[in-house]
């Protein structure tokens, strides 16, 4: 990916994210259309990902909490490491996941709560479930 | 409401919300079931919405940013209100709202912020959509 | 519609249905299609609602449970109709729309419960919100 | 779970429920909040799943049509146990998925119906599948 | 808008789209942030309506019965506006919507269908609902 | 399946699709409703998927777009087989998929790109993911 996407997002990439997680959708694009490709990765990381209107760290909050209501496991662990690295703990986290059970029911919050427990515990390099 | 929910509860509602909105709710409940609906504000205001492991700010905008995706517009108004009481900024209440249209589509971030820009400008004491 | 669907959808139409409900959806299909709005009605009425394996009124409960977490308050009002029809109690409509609060959240279960007051109190011959 | 929860919510377990399945959302509240944790056993076992307005059976039946529409095959599992342990047999349950695909749509209905042959399978001491 | 956005998304305005409708976003953005609405702007417009890999009027019948199951009556306007514009007949549109009732229910396909007949009869310069 | 559905439906399978898909559903009905499982597949089949009112291809890329923004991934693989059938190419496909991800966000557009590029590799003869 890092070879495409313009000055702007490669920025974004080296100073906010790990750069494997955006790389599944990229690497799809890929196989489909790569030149949409980047302009998705542009538009996604150069533009929406790189502004500063409320805090990194915030913004992921929110973003889990979008998530979890959407019920889209695959993409919450992506995010809930970018929210580590924000220096969110594992309790404000947990937070934005159970607060949001209230507008968009247990289930879902749960199934979050999983692949957070999950993604916490390999960040901190332990076994997962533990 | 206030008569019947329990300390707690009555504390967050003074402390933290208007008194109007969490209304809706208990009005409804009041017709169907009183009891329950007693034990619904005591659980969501009392045990939920009192919570501080996050800031009430940041709470609100992971809210707005999930009521957004759910495409509950007839809930957001209360929680910008919310929002705005905790200093929020126009800015940073927009920014939640269309950050999450990378995760739940644009029609729902359009929605949100028909609702957010209508919430704002009444609250600024001006008319809807100047 | 009762002209052009078939016996066994009349028939339960007429034992089960107020005519008017489905026609909604009727009278769009004639307008774009009227033999596939047929073959929909004589489905949706001669198949499924003819049936017999749980009670009609269990089964108009379990629609309105459907229909509020899908957050579709415009086909609420007839099923709740229809569960009024089979003896359901205004308790026992107001518990199943609260009841999938847990698992679809309370702006969802709301938004229900205004559609159930409003069609009960008309139904009682009252004006709505009493 | 057993030892936190107060005495309405442990009542309820012990005469409806199999304590393994709210345990789920138990074990995950332990590692982010066991305080909230205990909170949201008292409210979801202790007040919603003790009422009496509508049969347990019925509760359970319109919790299935929720869980189905809304596409949360990972709760269905403790729910059909729940149906089948208050004597719904395994046509009733199907006609509960099967019925809603009119508002949530065949998908959802056919990833329940899934599950629920599974369940009911693994219920009667059989391997699942046969 | 058009004085913001640049010119490969105006090139495609100018050719595919009437002007007002993505207006609507765009005016928004003007409150929250200008900035920000001209890249989304060209983004959608210029990146993603300008493709060719489909031809237009199947693009808008796809974009079509993704908002019908979305149940996003609010946006489905334009799209229709467009599909008719494209050489899209009232039984084409209508059959994209049916269709995909099987997949989101009907009565998301209902509401869509509202819409679309509203559209339509506005477009042939007719009063709606004749 | 084919031993039970009526003739219409019988030759919309031969023409049109591989019997294998739709066999999921009636395996399922099988069990818990054949008799319902054979109105289901008149329906469905017979009467949704023999219609003609637009091309074969077209009505399977508006189903892909449907079932992507539902996300609803277990359903997409059948689709996408018989719109190579019907001649779309990967192209075409992945266009229908990214398209909608304006409307129903990135993450559900992801994980059917996933599915669609498997499918396609796999029709190809090829193993997944090369």
């Amino acid at each position: 990916m890092i070879d495409k996407i313009d000055d702007a997002a490669r920025k974004t990439v080296s100073e906010r994210m790990n750069e494997g997680r955006m790389g599944v959708l990229q690497d799809l694009m890929d196989y489909f259309d790569p030149e949409l490709g980047k302009e998705i990765g542009n538009f996604i990381i150069g533009k929406m990902y790189s502004r500063s209107v409320i805090p990194w760290k915030t913004r992921q909050l929110c973003t889990i909490a979008a998530l979890t209501v959407l019920y889209r496991p695959a993409q919450l662990k992506g995010h809930i490491i970018y929210a580590l690295q924000a220096g969110a703990t594992k309790e404000e986290i947990g937070e934005a996941i159970i607060q949001v059970a209230i507008y968009g029911g247990f289930p879902a919050s749960l199934e979050a709560l999983k692949v957070a427990r999950e993604t916490i515990d390999e960040a901190a390099g332990e076994s997962p479930g533990t």
